[in-house]
């Protein structure tokens, strides 16, 4: 499956990622190092998904163009390198309340053109692409669906119910609120974007990034015939735990994962995931872990998971591939 | 009407002012130097507005706006003073041919405004209402409807018509088409906004500041019940000609003119106004055509009528007022 042309290991192998943000594109930066761009499809959470001040914002899909394409900013996590925020701080001139989330100037720009294909009647899917290939990516990324799905949390804030937006619980109401229930809105009548179930099967690996297992892979697998795929495909569907020593890397799946009844462990996932999952690759700070996951019948890889940069992220997909 | 408090003449008159952008801009910053901001009401063309990216674009709404804030850019004449363009050269590097309308980092804010205000089912009045109160702009600015209405161009290029909306003639196709035929789409169905027609008829003034007779005051008076209270008070109307010389002083009036059968010229637009225009102030260099425009029952004014700054703008406020 791998080979190591002029010392460079390459494995052909047709590889679909199911993607969050900032996880997702670390991973996906060394994924491509491993195995050629090209053979690479990466179906993404939209259930972020947000329209604000008139635009589309897609926030995952976003992320995973931008690491993908070298344009992310690695210390923010999110966003774009050498961004400026003008526009933000005017908005918030006029609207403080209102501009609560932060779109630097750069990254406006790949709003208005998505916004303005949309307004054209172009699909998120197209709109994807075409902002992908201008940033000379070559990857394909589909959005998980065309169709609009919304995480929204049931939150307790001063003792009071809320209804949100996952966008207003994380970024406007900085995650403090308590969560309650979580539902995907819209996913039950979505339908998986052009391509993502053709690729499913085709795929001779499913990798899942250290995304957020709630509130982002939760969602793609909800829209309908997208887990049923993954499923068929178990043995070839190897994961990346987010937990790392019981906490998240990054991200409020520690808040979101008791909701839906899963311990905050890479053991807690792997048992989340378990009618899915072939593979599970943990930090060594869970080695603790391997035999409690081997018992589900998933086989377990123990490494670094921590991608501090580019190298880690190829080592880690490496091992990923291994446990094909 | 007038007095002089400490020395600053200041006229008691509840004044309309009919406008475009830039002329019109430089105007007002006069005229409520001369009349108490809260006394003046400028009714706004919106046939130049399109939609742009997902976003809202009303030139001549902003440029007054902007202008009364004292937020414009003399030297360009549109857009904000201070002005970056990080967003506009990130958009053309993803879509060279769509982005070819100059949005500022800052005017951008103000767009994103708008549109999520109209997302959220404000009116075009509301929406250009809480803008300019953002600004401290103590005028009322009243867009001319809430209703779309589009300037629109049949031209010809390279032998072939084009329909084309003004913005695509003016800004994308630079002005270069030759221009058989223009419409005001959707005028006729247009409900002037709330507050036009009832500050029209408690106008002491209805003054028409130097803007494009076709291009900007002309949809304006296109909305049906605008021309005919604009008209039922001629003798309270005046106008400055943004013709001198037999040429415009800015913008493409001299291609436009000809094509509604106007000679390019303070007499021939003062004809073309006649039914409304009680007075008509002109430039020194056109002081031969007083008569001439004496002869159609409108008094004239010869001034100095090019606005190089603020005090100039005043002089011409109050030789505009005099002539009531």
């Amino acid at each position: 499956m791998c080979h190591v042309p002029g010392g460079r290991r390459l494995c052909r192998v047709k590889v679909v990622a199911l993607a969050g943000g900032v996880g997702a594109g670390k991973f996906l930066r060394g994924l491509v190092r491993v195995v050629p761009p090209g053979d690479v499809t990466v179906i993404v959470n939209t259930a972020d998904d947000i329209r604000l001040h008139g635009l589309h914002v897609s926030p995952d899909v976003d992320s995973v163009t931008y690491w993908l394409a070298g344009e992310a900013d690695r210390e923010r996590g999110w966003g774009r390198a050498g961004e400026t925020w003008r526009t933000i701080e005017e908005l918030r001139r006029l609207d403080a309340e209102g501009a609560w989330f932060s779109l630097g100037d750069v990254d406006l720009a790949v709003h208005l053109y998505r916004t303005g294909l949309l307004d054209k009647k172009a699909t998120l899917t197209e709109a994807t692409a075409r902002i992908a290939a201008g940033y000379g990516v070559a990857a394909r990324i589909l959005p998980m669906t065309d169709d609009p799905v919304a995480t929204r949390l049931e939150v307790v804030r001063l003792g009071r119910s809320f209804d949100l937006h996952f966008q207003e619980y994380w970024v406007q109401g900085e995650g403090r609120d308590e969560v309650k229930a979580i539902r995907y809105e819209g996913a039950e009548s979505a339908r998986p974007a052009p391509g993502v179930l053709e690729a499913l099967e085709a795929a001779d690996a499913v990798v899942l990034p250290p995304s957020n297992p709630i509130a982002s892979i939760g969602p793609i697998l909800a829209v309908p015939g997208i887990r049923e795929r993954v499923a068929a495909r178990r043995d070839r569907v190897v994961g990346v735990s987010g937990i790392v020593g019981g906490a998240p890397l990054a991200g409020m799946a520690d808040r979101l994962l008791p909701v839906a009844g899963v311990e905050v462990s890479a053991a807690g996932v792997a048992g989340h995931y378990r009618d899915i999952l072939g593979g599970w690759v943990i930090d060594r700070a869970d080695e603790e872990l391997r035999s409690r996951i081997e018992e589900m019948g998933i086989r377990v890889a123990v490494t670094d998971t921590i991608m501090s940069d580019d190298a880690k992220a190829t080592a880690l997909a490496h091992t990923v591939l291994s446990l094909l």
